[in-house]
């Protein structure tokens, strides 16, 4: 059975649909009305290339259809990746109308998306996220990136896509630890603006892990809910969109300490997390309660609560100070006022921040 | 004295002023006003950094201001440069509020508006070109670029300046061969759409050539101002402002035929010129007489009509096999159906392509 629901991002000239259901990859109507031109190239990575390429290359017969795959991880995020595509494009004489597709996780998405936005000044994308994480957070609302060794993300464009097509029976292959990544993100939108979202994680949270098919649907759908209608309201994140980054400057600094190895970006996002409520409550804002919830179910999203054993507070001050949400010389801060009530704030005793990293760093 | 006109190109939210006039560097307010916050971060080149960059920075002395000199040429318009441009800013934890300048002719330009509009996804950036080329041209409209071994211009953005500020004062240091590439620009404003404008080139050529003040100062504002015109019409290029690249697929596979060496852009633009005019007057379009007058007037400008020896129409049909204006394999040109009437073509006869290369190739 086909199910599917529609969701829209509000851009203008920009809105796209999120198409959100099982075996959307079967379906080649869904996808050739975002394709305008005659060229698609595809690209993805070794891990779901094997999976998936076969079956997305039979939605699309009639068209001219290259592809490349890149090798999965973070840490291959890089300028370097980005260049390898540049010159199969070229080398392919790929032209300005050729669609990019992205076929695969959020660092595919990512620099998928960087490239479509800067080859030949920009062409048309599509994202076809195939894990959890994609499909909630990374493929919707067109920031893409790649990574500097000086800190994550920190080449990019806000660009974005014709459409995304999250086709859930895709999470059927997903390692649990990737599952567990993407839920640290839907976990992210009950805290910073959902409170009855959270509520239902938290009731779910074994079912959710055990992939059951409603209640995934249900956390996707709900995800991407929220997910848009920030973008809508503030695209490229002169405001409310910067609460969405609740656990990130703690969960960058992270990335950029291990090099982007080892720490899956969901994985580093949960520890960040759970340091922020941790300071949220040192600076009076959130009770003990709270914080002891949200730890709970980060656990039982078989999450990691505390950051590398060798990560100590000098690491995360220098490692942060080169956040994008800095403003002269001052970290601003996603802290939770509530369970479902997030703020950016710059206002805090440095003291209180080093104490809290103090803290965390020496469990 | 110090006098200026402004010109505005018109785009919504994205519009921004072009100043034009003589000292414009020693006016504080003029630039001060279009910087948000309080960082600056200026790119130069060895060239025009001794010349200008001290008095620059002079206009800024409550700011932070860091800068970097990259080397002259088209040459260094290359990934390995736009690195040098990042890791600098991230070396110097230049956040999200930094102000790009570029300072020197359109190399510095377009890489520098490419690094503005992918650091941190997108930050302020003003335009300060040196250069008549620059002045008349690449300085206005956001086209942003790096280029690649297989193609000019093949990496990019469109990412529109906060303001353009035209010193005419500077082009006094400028040297004849690339005052001479400026003027190729020049006239392909009077050859796209203003005749009148091409008739007044031709009237003071010699005068222009000689940087009579107040004919230099009318060349630049009537360019700008059919820049401007164009560039509101269509940013993105979807129509018309493909028409400013008249003489430029021509020029662009010279430019990547002798590796970006030795040939200035507009000398490369100028040559494309001419093979597209013979083009047009192959294909009954454009009558001798009017061929006769682009070529003298070119010439008269100190500009080269031929291309690079040993390059053959092979070579410049393979090359402009990568033109952005590619679609569906069939290369698009501008072309000309009178002096100050152009129109972007691609149902022309394949074979007088090749025999009006031929020809002109066998030189």
């Amino acid at each position: 059975m086909v199910t599917m629901q529609t969701l829209k991002v509000e851009l203008n000239e920009r809105s796209y649909p999120i198409y959100v259901g099982d075996n959307l990859l079967s379906q080649p109507d869904l996808l050739q009305q975002h394709i305008p031109g005659q060229e698609v190239f595809i690209v993805s990575n070794t891990t779901v290339a094997p999976l998936y390429l076969k079956q997305l290359k039979q939605l699309l017969p009639d068209f001219r259809t290259e592809s490349l795959e890149l090798p999965d991880g973070e840490k291959y995020k890089t300028a370097e990746s980005l260049a390898v595509i540049y010159d199969k494009l070229l080398q392919q004489r790929c032209s300005r109308t050729t669609t990019l597709i992205a076929l695969g996780g959020g660092v595919i998405g990512d620099i998928t998306g960087f490239a479509a936005a800067t080859y030949q000044r920009g062409i048309h994308f599509v994202q076809i996220p195939t894990t959890l994480l994609a499909q909630v957070d990374s493929s919707v609302g067109g920031k893409t990136a790649i990574n500097h060794p000086l800190g994550k993300n920190m080449i990019g464009a806000f660009y974005q896509p014709r459409c995304v097509i999250a086709d859930l029976s895709t999470l059927k292959t997903l390692p649990e630890r990737e599952l567990a990544a993407g839920m640290a993100e839907v976990i992210k939108y009950g805290l910073i603006a959902d409170a009855d979202f959270f509520d239902w994680i938290e009731k779910n949270i074994h079912g959710l892990m055990q992939l059951q098919p409603e209640l995934i649907d249900t956390a996707v759908v709900r995800s991407c809910a929220n997910k848009a209608k920030i973008v809508a309201a503030d695209e490229r994140e002169n405001n409310q969109r910067a609460l969405l980054n609740l656990g990130h400057t703690f969960g960058h600094a992270i990335e950029t300490f291990v090099s982007y190895k080892g720490w899956l970006h969901g994985e580093a996002v949960a520890t960040g997390i759970s340091i922020a409520a941790k300071f949220s409550k040192m600076l009076g804002w959130l009770n003990q309660q709270d914080v002891d919830r949200i730890d709970s179910l980060l656990s039982a999203a078989k999450l990691p609560l505390d950051p590398p054993g060798d990560m100590q507070t000098d690491d995360f001050m220098q490692l942060m100070a080169h956040d994008k949400k800095v403003i002269d010389s001052t970290i601003r801060f996603v802290l939770l006022r509530s369970i479902g009530n997030a703020t950016v704030n710059s206002d805090y005793d440095a003291a209180v921040l080093k104490q809290c990293l103090d803290e965390t760093t020496n469990h």
